[in-house]
């Protein structure tokens, strides 16, 4: 395993590496930072505007954002207290609109930004996943991507008939069969099946169209999708998983990955090395999967200013809030585990490993209890333009990772401050696209 | 049941009546009519350009069409000689992209036009539907349609992980309590509920936030949406349903109707009364659901003109390609039914009751066979501009429909004719709308 990995890495070679960049979005005003909204430059008017979202397009382009994606879940989270009153009283991050629905606006005012759902494996039939995905891919010309999750709230569930959800190794082998499923349902067509012909009245070479015939355990289709295959025969598949279970399944299908990580570059480039490990043993190439840490951003003129501005942002933060998102994050009602006893009494419980790892993570890191990890607002990287990029320099030139999904600390405006202040900066030391590379679709560029 | 529908239709007095247009459309470039693809003028190179669909919306707006909705199925049909290769090869209809990925972008360039979807309470969970549903809604400002279908075809259950489709009495059910279960959904939030002040940090009221927990005994959601609620708290349900089942179903549901109907007047008067009187039993006024008589045009300079266009237009259509589409209507394999007997034993079988009426109404008013029936092109209305309107009116007039759901016998310049030459000479005779009422939403529109 670690010669695979070493094998792996060698591949790696910092000077010929790009550092991605993903935009980490939602369909409302509150991402991340449970005291984003509350900020005086964050936008409430225009959630249900289109032409919010079309300027975000246009924002990440010009930034030369390797993509956007909607993160998504079903339902209000009611977790804490056992009701969804803090979550939404004092403003939790939900999806506030179908991202699916917004995501072709953003596609008809941009070129080369790729555009991604948050699908769920175990809430979609594989039929439907495929038609969307699919129609998604060829209305944005080969530039949609897909985060696959299987959900992680029983509060979903409940939403989709259910008293529960599986169990988490349930729910990645049934995930593993809608992928499957999937690209059966995406390689039904070959590239040339659509004739069009009108003279002689052949529409399509029926030869050169197949069922699907997918069989599993969990999920069936027959196929074949009714559409012609789409520019990326499938979108390009991004992942967030960290379990044991998770981490297998994104190194066999991930080609960008969410780290949420909280700890230190060690710590990352530990997640990096082992995903890479992972996909090795899938035959996979080490650059076919770009691990994105997590990153929020406040920017100041000077470190001072930075500091100052960050503290004003988590003054902003409800502390029931706080409470509220972690509750649902960590699967456990945090309103009955008061104690810093009962509270580390909530780790390995039924909640999104990733968000845990991080709490644990930051908690060694910062010095302070887990108890008190998940009383703390979302951990930003403060300081100027060129202290931010040298923060984001040394992890990825450590291997800590391939590039960062970026979350608004304050949305939109944060995308452009960011897009304005480091990026030129990050593009001097040449370590992200000054423009967008050849390539026909996102995978394309991305693997280019 | 005969003095309810005498008291509803005392209501309609023609004078007062607005005749509605709707545009039923596809995703592609074949719609209704097998020869329409083939056709010099229907547009074939732009069938995945979303400018296609947008200059379609702009179009029929042009025209003060009431609302614009795709049809949609699941999967390329199959039924006919066992195989999907005649229905693809001949250029069948389907749905070349998934509509909903559609209509935001037709809604963008459009302020009045209602934009409908067809989706299916087979296969869609209520939540999922809900939450599109209200998206949509909130993206077009309040002209969201939905077809409610409840799926016809085992093609479609077999990309659904099933055997065969449920019987269609306990379709029905199903759909009946997807249509509570998301109407629920749609109430759980107040008008007011969204609070949004930064200074306090007060997002939305929980006090007006409730959970739906609808349990039904096919479908169960507990709520409540995580988004506001709609302009139009639920979009406008349209339906096609024709046997006795579905027509209790229309008439509890559904605010425009989509009638196939192939008889004359007194078939069209009977079939309006009949919904009007199931109406009147839900409690419903008979102008809360206006009843759309299916409209294929061929328009000419001249009656010989149009004739000649018309049978052009016959000629384009493949022989095979008819009985593959109606083999998929019926539910049965007209490649095996050879003899008129045979043929006869195929009606009452698994298909769509509405186009089985369609055909025998058809052969009885042309003095044909059945067998004859369900091997002729789709049947269209051929005349001048004024000839054509004088047909429109007389069903109308005499209470055979409140107004038209137009099918493009070619795709998508006959939207653009109908608007430039039909529509005038409706308006003239003030039978349809010169400018959009007043209305805020679809649903007022339509009504006023």
């Amino acid at each position: 395993m670690g010669r695979v990995c070493v094998t792996g890495l060698e591949n790696l070679v910092p000077d010929k590496r790009r550092m991605k960049l993903v935009a980490y979005l939602k369909t409302g005003p509150t991402a991340s930072h449970a005291g984003g909204w509350r900020h005086p430059a964050a936008a409430l008017h225009d959630i249900f505007d289109p032409r919010r979202y079309e300027q975000l397009a246009r924002t990440l382009e010009e930034a030369k954002f390797d993509a956007g994606f909607f993160a998504d879940t079903f339902g209000l989270p009611d977790v804490y207290g056992g009701t969804f009153r803090t979550y939404i009283q004092r403003g939790g991050q939900i999806s506030y609109l179908d991202p699916m629905l917004v995501l072709p606006l953003m596609a008809r005012v941009t070129t080369h930004l790729g555009l991604g759902a948050t699908l769920s494996t175990t809430f979609h039939p594989p039929y439907l996943l495929a038609r969307m995905l699919a129609s998604l891919d060829i209305l944005t010309q080969g530039r949609a991507a897909w985060n696959v999750v299987t959900s992680a709230t029983d509060m979903e569930a409940r939403n989709f008939g259910m008293d529960s959800l599986p169990a988490k190794g349930l729910r990645y082998d049934q995930a593993d069969e809608v992928l499957e499923a999937c690209n059966a349902l995406w390689e039904c067509w070959d590239d040339d099946a659509l004739v069009l012909d009108r003279e002689s009245g052949v529409f399509a070479d029926p030869e050169k169209i197949r069922y699907a015939d997918y069989e599993g355990k969990y999920v069936r289709t027959r196929g074949p999708l009714a559409m012609p295959r789409s520019p990326q025969t499938r979108p390009v598949f991004l992942q967030a998983g960290s379990s044991d279970r998770g981490r297998t399944f994104a190194a066999r299908w991930a080609e960008m990955i969410f780290a949420s990580g909280g700890g230190g570059i060690e710590e990352n480039v530990a997640f990096t090395q082992d995903i890479k490990s992972r996909m090795a043993a899938f035959n996979r190439p080490p650059e076919h999967c770009a691990v994105c840490k997590s990153l929020g951003v406040v920017i100041g003129e000077t470190e001072a200013i930075a500091q100052e501005k960050a503290d004003a942002l988590d003054a902003l933060a409800d502390a029931d809030l706080v409470l509220a998102h972690n509750s649902t994050m960590l699967g456990a009602d945090l309103a009955k585990h008061q104690t810093p006893d009962e509270v580390a009494a909530v780790q390995g419980g039924a909640g999104i490993t990733g968000i845990e790892d991080t709490m644990k993570q930051r908690a060694a890191k910062e010095g302070i209890s887990y108890a008190q990890a998940v009383r703390r607002p979302r951990k930003v990287m403060v300081g100027t333009a060129q202290s931010v990029a040298d923060q984001m320099q040394a992890v990825f030139e450590a291997g800590g990772c391939d590039g960062f999904a970026v979350w608004p600390t304050v949305s939109p405006t944060m995308f452009e401050e960011f897009g304005r202040l480091v990026v030129p900066e990050l593009q001097r030391r040449g370590l992200v696209q000054k423009e967008y590379g050849p390539g026909a679709t996102l995978r394309d560029r991305l693997r280019a």
